[in-house]
């Protein structure tokens, strides 16, 4: 019997390094898939439908919504974003782990939903906020204005920091990749998350009744 | 605040590679000790005392037990074994991992003692009885007779897996150790497991303040 996938939530402020965790977690292990959202914002140039989201028409969206067919969802800058419960089950029901980029509303949404059982949650916190302030400064993704709105944000994101399983504080990347990846490791050995072990007991009861 | 340490059991059938693996964990992080006994059997040529086990009279066991003092205990072969409380809270309440080596019995009395909050157990399954026949006759510790003895015994401490928060099936050595290393790293990342996080998050909010 194959293992059920895990729904592995990683959450963080802008800035404590969660997307180079998420990159660096399916690199080690390539069977690990993002989750693709769902949106109702316009495709940028190069975006594909399916790939970076899926992208649907508001009327779409809220029945999704309506529906019960949206894991988590939420409203950003006039835009819905949503993780469509679908393509999570099908990749978890053959054992594929689903890996989630999400704040920590997303990730209470998730923790309330159906597949709770199989959630596993993170949250990266920085080593301290001048450290956050420094690496958005350094990556140079956004004006001025823009880090003030994340680093505004950024508080609101660490003070939910109790409702996950498992903190990890990014100070030096390379050891929080291999928690990290320790932490996946480790889940998936659960006794809950292990429905092949059942089978493998069975079979030794056998062997052992045959040749002692 | 210094997290409480863990009780790492590893319970397993004779001969599916525990002592091994406890060694290994050990080697990888000597911070980590092995639970020492309390027995009321006489001390054999290079024992010591403290080291090997604590040698107690009969009278005093029993007053031990009677008082409380014993997280487990079991008679074998007319002599008593248990694991006494104090030097395990004297370990994990500076943060160290206490290692126990204890059957299915000995491991239910932990998961129902005051400890059971800092309980992690691991069951080693072998690969099949053939193998763990295989590795008991390999070893020449035992004579023929003390390897029927344990072979009818292994399928009852087998039968008691569902017990433990992990199982680990040893078919690779190399792999099982890993795991064994990421399960105990895992633990240790837990939220419940890291009071300090509280304090490093408290100070992210008084930098936050001060510096935005």
């Amino acid at each position: 019997m194959e293992r059920r996938g895990l729904l592995i939530i990683l959450s963080s402020p802008s800035g404590a390094g969660k997307s180079t965790l998420a990159r660096s977690l399916r690199d080690w292990d390539p069977t690990i898939r993002f989750s693709v959202s769902a949106t109702t914002r316009a495709p940028r140039v190069g975006e594909q439908d399916g790939r970076e989201y899926y992208f649907v028409t508001e009327e779409e969206f809220r029945r999704m919504v309506k529906d019960g067919e949206m894991l988590e969802h939420a409203r950003v800058f006039g835009n819905y974003y949503g993780s469509p419960h679908e393509p999570v089950e099908k990749s978890i029901s053959i054992g594929q782990d689903v890996l989630f980029d999400i704040d920590w509303q997303g990730a209470d949404q998730i923790a309330r939903s159906s597949l709770r059982d199989n959630v596993l949650s993170i949250f990266i916190l920085p080593p301290s906020i001048r450290e956050l302030r420094r690496r958005l400064i350094q990556r140079g993704q956004d004006s001025d204005d823009v880090i003030e709105t994340r680093m505004a944000k950024s508080w609101d994101e660490i003070s939910h920091w109790k409702g996950y399983d498992y903190v990890l504080v990014n100070d030096d990347v390379t050891e929080t990749q291999e928690r990290l990846r320790a932490i996946v490791t480790a889940e998936r050995l659960r006794l809950t998350r292990q429905p092949g072990v059942g089978l493998h007991v069975t079979k030794l009861q056998q062997e052992f009744e045959e040749v002692g």
